[in-house]
């Protein structure tokens, strides 16, 4: 049988355009809000205040263990609405496509992108599909915004954590980025490692609901952890302490990292989260991540320090201490 | 002076990263909602039904005779959620970069899409920014989504033309197509052809506010008037019949096109709008686009007819008729 591929017809916006854009996508993304087939989509929304969250996706294999760019495209959007605090109610999708990719891979990730989709309860409700010259792109590029509505009265963000606050993390650090490394380096592990890729907004839903105090919450994609409480603490104007022995870490995960060199902390996630609430409402907040199935490795790992540096300090498994910097650049490229 | 240049560390998530954000973005796009810092906006919206609307662009070249891939970004999704009758009241802005692309001209293309966004209203509330490695990517890749309110008890959809409605043009078609055609192949004009790029949400304002009773509008970007009739004959199942002396063209768009052969019907714009609207209402509507700086060169262009086929004919300046066919391709790739 012939390899379909994407040609640059399928970006014109003519009948090229509508045949691949209801072969591949309306029939894998079916609802009502974008059957209607009009360039933007019509929502009903629940009362509450709106958050909007977007994400560009270029990560390089498209597939991969765990995943591929369809699945993360939902969910790493769907995330950064939840850490809002917000119920994600609707997605965009805005593909670039390389002439002469294959279109059987793009059915395999809008299949992906779908069942996401899906089982989150969230609609990919409108798109926009391109196509650009062989040599221009890179298979596929896919930007999605995700919008959500946020309950009465929460406000979370990353400017509110205080002195005495505690620091939660939702499980296991730097499944993806390792996955991600030994899947292109050709390692394999026993048992094998898969990116945590997963939309998180039930566990969020269940956090805010028992929890309401909770300061913020962020999602430690690119530059892992390292970079989402550095962030935070400038935003902030905090110091943060970790405590190295409180970090929970797939015994492979550790391993590798020992043997290459690299620190999980700056590992990507795809499927955890990072907490911060008052120092009174921390041990009820980890007993409800522990709870839930997306929690199960839930931990305290650190607290919120004064500290006119706003540096985020590690306590080490040897008792030392050590500055977990805001590093400029990553260890592996085009990880998400 | 040396030229700064994109590096794969601007993508990584760390410092890098927040310093290219911070110093290219911020200080662009600069608003309330952007400047929290957060991986999402929080947004106080007017009451209303939500519309959602997303567009990639993939312009080449990013800078040409009346914009640049900046100022496309933010009009091409304003207009998008304008074409719902829409009040456009947030944009987010996903970049993927390639590495080696100097920083001068990204800051060119931030500030055209700052004071585009400014004078529509429009703030950049939440974006993302990914880099590529050389040649796996073109320079810049901007996605852009809107939200907008869309004002009680109105809907507007491609599903709503009914045989008898008259068809509305806001202006010249063509521009932006042969503006950018005529660039890339070197051609100039006197007076020069610019692009046609504007955001049309004011000018929508006023025809909703006037006419209520408008069934659909569109912007016939790529794929054209064409495009655009052919989708809109297809969703609601009728015919349309457009009258060719109707059609206000500029003089050299018209002569270049017809010296190269190309249809003006086909090409995009990136600065107007289609209209259907009852018949009782079309001149109404007609005298409030004139009004409008806007809608100066409007004009009433043909009607909605039974077709079963749901063809759409045009009547030609020799008194023949021709069929508008959805055409496979485009005359033109990588037009927006």
């Amino acid at each position: 049988m012939k390899t379909r591929l994407i040609e640059l017809a399928h970006g014109s916006g003519g009948k090229a355009t509508d045949d691949l854009v209801t072969e591949v996508f309306f029939r894998a993304f079916n609802n009502p809000a974008l059957n209607r087939k009009n360039d933007q989509a019509l929502l009903d929304l629940p009362p509450g205040r709106i958050v909007m969250a977007c994400d560009s996706h270029v990560i390089t294999p498209l597939f991969f263990p765990g995943g591929d760019i369809g699945t993360l495209s939902v969910t790493g959007t769907i995330n950064d609405v939840a850490m809002a605090g917000a119920v994600p109610v609707a997605l965009s999708a805005a593909f670039i496509l390389e002439e002469g990719f294959p279109v059987d891979d793009l059915e395999r990730i809008a299949a992906s992108m779908a069942r996401e989709a899906r089982e989150a309860g969230v609609p990919i409700v409108t798109g926009d599909t391109k196509v650009v010259e062989k040599g221009s792109g890179d298979g596929v590029f896919i930007s999605t915004t995700g919008i959500g509505v946020v309950p009465e009265g929460l406000v979370l963000s990353g400017d509110r954590c205080r002195p005495g606050d505690r620091l939660l993390v939702s499980g296991t650090i730097g499944d993806h980025g390792m996955a991600l490394l030994a899947f292109r380096e050709g390692m394999s592990f026993d048992p094998p490692l898969l990116s945590d890729c997963q939309s998180l907004h039930q566990l969020v839903g269940r956090m805010v609901e028992g929890v309401p105090s909770i300061r913020c919450l962020r999602d430690p994609t690119r530059g892992g952890v390292g970079a989402a409480l550095n962030e935070w603490a400038a935003q902030s104007g905090v110091g943060i302490r970790i405590r190295e022995e409180s970090l929970p870490i797939r015994e492979t995960v550790f391993s590798a990292c020992e043997l290459l060199g690299l620190d999980p902390l700056y590992m990507a996630n795809e499927g955890k989260l990072l907490a911060v609430c008052p120092p009174e409402d921390a041990e009820r907040l980890l007993e409800i991540m522990k709870s839930h199935p997306q929690g199960q490795n839930a931990a305290i790992i650190g607290e919120i320090v004064e500290d006119r540096g706003h540096f985020v300090e590690v306590e080490t498994l040897m008792g030392g201490t050590r500055l977990l910097h805001w590093i400029h650049g990553d260890q592996l490229p085009r990880i998400c």
